[in-house]
C-alpha cells in the first residue's frame, strides 16, 4: 500500500479509538480538525520508511509507531498555537483549533491527542508485546522532558537558552524518535537510525527558520515573520539567511550519509532529497545567494 | 513499606525520569510544584490497595500503575486551573502552577506529566511485558476520549450535557482506571474491580460538589463556590445539599458492597470508610440534615 494512504488510514483508525456516541461531540470534531487535513506527514513517512528498511515484520506496530509520532506532533501544534504561545489563528491553511473551537477545547484536544498516541501503541502492542515497552519509552522520550519537544517549547520560557539545545529538543527529538521507533517496531536496534532523525530534525528546524522569513504565508498555511515578532531564537536571525541555507545543506548531507546500508537506503535518500527541495526550494537559494532575498516582512 | 511512603518515593523516581542537566530548569521546578506536596493521593492508594488484594506479585509494575494514575490526575488539575478554565490561583494550599510559573509553563507541565505517566509505565513494563499493553490501554482510557477525564472536562464546553455522564467521565473514569490497573498490574482480571472505582469516583464527584459549597477554603486549599460562579453542573445544585449527602452515602455503600471477597477486603473497606469521613465530615452532615447549612458564600 502507498505509504501516504497507509498513514491516513492508520490515523483515522487511531482517532476512532477515542470516538463513540458517549464522547462530547465538539471534542471529537476539534480532534479531527487538529489531525485532518495533515501537513507533509514527514515524521510518520520517515518512521514507516525506516520500518520498511528494517523488514517491517510487524506492520500494525509500525503503523502505530508512525501514528503516535504524528499525533504527538499534531498535539504540539495545537498547544503551540494557543494564545499564550504563538497566538496563531491559522494552521495548515485553515483556522487553528483554538480559533475554530475556543481555547478550552484546544487545551483538551492537545491532551487527548497525547493520550491517544499511547493508546494506539498499546492497541498494536498485542502484535509484539516484547517490543512495546521500549517503543513507548522511545516515543515518550521524543516528546517529554528532559529533552523532547515539550522541553524544547519550555526553553522559550527560560531567561537563557542555547540555540542548538533548544532546536534539538523542539524539533530534532521527535524526528529521532520517528526513525528509532520505526526500527524498533520492526525489531531492529534503534541506535543505528537515530542519526538520520537527528540530522533531519535539525535541518527541519533550520528550514522552518528560513521559511518563517521567506515563504508566502498562503503557501505556508500560517503567518510569517513570527520569530522576529516574538523575539524567538532562530538560525536565520543568528546566521543570516545565506548562513542558514549553507547550514541546512550541510545537515541534509549528514542525514543522507547517516543512512545505513540496507534494502531501503535508496528510497530513504530519495525521501531526504525531495524534502530538501520542498522545504527550501532551489529558487530561494539562488535569490538568497545573490543577495536579492530581503523580504519586506523582515525588519519592516 | 507504608503505602503513603511507597507512593511518594515512586512519584519522586518517576519525576526523575524527566529530569537531567539538559532539561529546562523552570520546567523541572514547575513539574515538581504540580506533584509535591500532594493531596490525599487517594487514586494511587486505591490502586496499590487493589494490587495488594490481588497478590502484588510485580510491585514495580503496581507502583508504576499508581504513579501513572496520580501524574495524570496532577496534569488534569494543572490544566483545569488555567485561566481559560477555572482561573484558580490556589491549589493544595499553594499557588497553582500557572499562578507561580505562568500560563505557558502550566500548559507544558500538564503535557509533560501526561507523557511521563506513560513513560513510567514503559519503564516498569520490563518486569511483565505481557501485562503492559492492557495496562497502558486501561490507564489511557481513564484519561482520554471518549469517556476519560479529558472528555469529562470537554463536556463543560458542550451546549448540553447529562450530569451523570459528565461526572462519570470527569471523576469516575480515573478512579475506575485506578482499581482496574491495580488488578492488572498484579495479573488479575480488572473487571471484578471496576465497580469499586466507579462507585467511589462518583462519590468523590458528589463530595467535591458538596465541598465546593460547605468547606473552609483554607482547608480545601482552593477557592469555594466555583460551581455557582462558573455556572457548572453540580449535584449540590441539582439535588440540594441534603439530597447530595444522601446520594453520597448511597454511593459509598455501593462501593463497599462491590469489594470482592479477598485478602485485602477489610483494608479496602476501612479505606472507603476513612475517606468518607474525610470528604464529608459527620459534623457537616448533621448541620445539613438539620437545615442549618446555608453558607454565606452560596447565593451571596
Amino acid at each position: 500500500m502507498d505509504a501516504q494512504l497507509r498513514i491516513e488510514q492508520a490515523l483515522d483508525a487511531a482517532l476512532r479509538l477515542g470516538e463513540s456516541k458517549a464522547a462530547p461531540p465538539r471534542l471529537v470534531a476539534a480532534t479531527r480538525h487538529a489531525v485532518f487535513p495533515g501537513g507533509a506527514r514527514i515524521r510518520p513517512r520517515l518512521c514507516l520508511a525506516v520500518a520498511w528498511a528494517c523488514g517491517d515484520d510487524r506492520p500494525a506496530l509500525a503503523d502505530a509507531a508512525a501514528v503516535s509520532i504524528e499525533l504527538l506532533h499534531c498535539a504540539s501544534l495545537v498547544h503551540d498555537d494557543l494564545p499564550c504561545f504563538d497566538a496563531a489563528a491559522m494552521r495548515r491553511g485553515q483556522a487553528s483549533v483554538h480559533a475554530a473551537f475556543g481555547e478550552r477545547l484546544a487545551v483538551l484536544v492537545g491532551d487527548a491527542l497525547i493520550v491517544l498516541a499511547f493508546r494506539a501503541l498499546a492497541e498494536a502492542g498485542r502484535h509484539a508485546p516484547e517490543r512495546l515497552g521500549r517503543l513507548v519509552a522511545t516515543v515518550a522520550d521524543g516528546v517529554g522532558a528532559p529533552e523532547g519537544i515539550v522541553a524544547g517549547q519550555a526553553w522559550e520560557c527560560e531567561p537563557k537558552a542555547d540555540l542548538a539545545t533548544y532546536q534539538r529538543a523542539k524539533t530534532g527529538a521527535l524526528f529521532a524518535a520517528a526513525t528509532a521507533a520505526g526500527a524498533q517496531a520492526a525489531g531492529h536496534d534503534p541506535d543505528a537510525w537515530r542519526g538520520l532523525g537527528d540530522w533531519l530534525g535539525e535541518a527541519y528546524q533550520v528550514a522552518d527558520d528560513i521559511r518563517d522569513v521567506m515563504a508566502d504565508p498562503a503557501l505556508l498555511g500560517k503567518p510569517i515573520g513570527r520569530d522576529e515578532d516574538l523575539d524567538r531564537m532562530s538560525s536565520a536571525r543568528e546566521l543570516g539567511l545565506a548562513g542558514a541555507v549553507a547550514h541546512f545543506d550541510e545537515l541534509l548531507d549528514q542525514a543522507t550519509r547517516s543512512i545505513p546500508d540496507c534494502r531501503g537506503a535508496a528510497a530513504l535518500r530519495a525521501l531526504v532529497q525531495s524534502e530538501s527541495e520542498r522545504l527550501v526550494p532551489k529558487s530561494w537559494v539562488s535569490r538568497i545567494r545573490s543577495g536579492q532575498a530581503v523580504p519586506a516582512q523582515v525588519g519592516g
